[in-house]
């Protein structure tokens, strides 16, 4: 069996909503974390056009998806400059942020 | 660029949060959609001792992060029998479902 990965997954919902050019800001913003030690993966999204059912939360602007080998791998990111950065530079961008995450079994 | 991949992440909440059988049984069934054509990676996992902070749900039990090359095989997992088949034997172990479908940039 794989070793158990963390799966770091965010979501973000915009200040301005409507804005293409603010999400696009955070899209390009959470790219540049992907240069950090210990992300092994990232992956940027935004909402899906699946069929929307009543269990589909598509009301967010923009996701990330990032694995680490480890919890020590994603402390290590959260306290990372670059992270920091981001938020310093990102931040105002986003009204809300909701993050799961999850130890692959 | 690559292509753009589908990421379904999906949170199950349980009928019973403190019943390990149900957790694992729920667990149990979600590997078995695995081998659902279209289905190009499955990850099953639950909620990580990472920090907790007010922007962290860690309240599910248990996730799971599937990756499609498009929606359409998305769909097809939708209607799929095994899928079908997973609901009808372990929907009885979940109070609430979430989805976030993704399309990555």
């Amino acid at each position: 069996m794989a070793a158990n990965k963390i799966i770091h997954q965010v979501f973000f919902w915009l200040q301005q909503p409507t804005s293409v050019e603010d999400r696009d800001a955070l899209i390009a913003g959470l790219r540049r974390l992907a240069v950090i030690d210990g992300v092994r993966s990232l992956e940027v999204g935004v909402p899906a056009s699946t069929e929307q059912r009543d269990v589909v939360d598509s009301s967010f602007a923009v996701s990330e998806t990032m694995i680490f080998d480890s919890l020590e791998d994603q402390a290590a990111y959260q306290d990372h400059p670059l992270h920091h950065q981001f938020i310093d530079e990102c931040g105002h961008l986003w009204s809300k942020v909701l993050v799961y995450d999850v130890v692959t079994q």
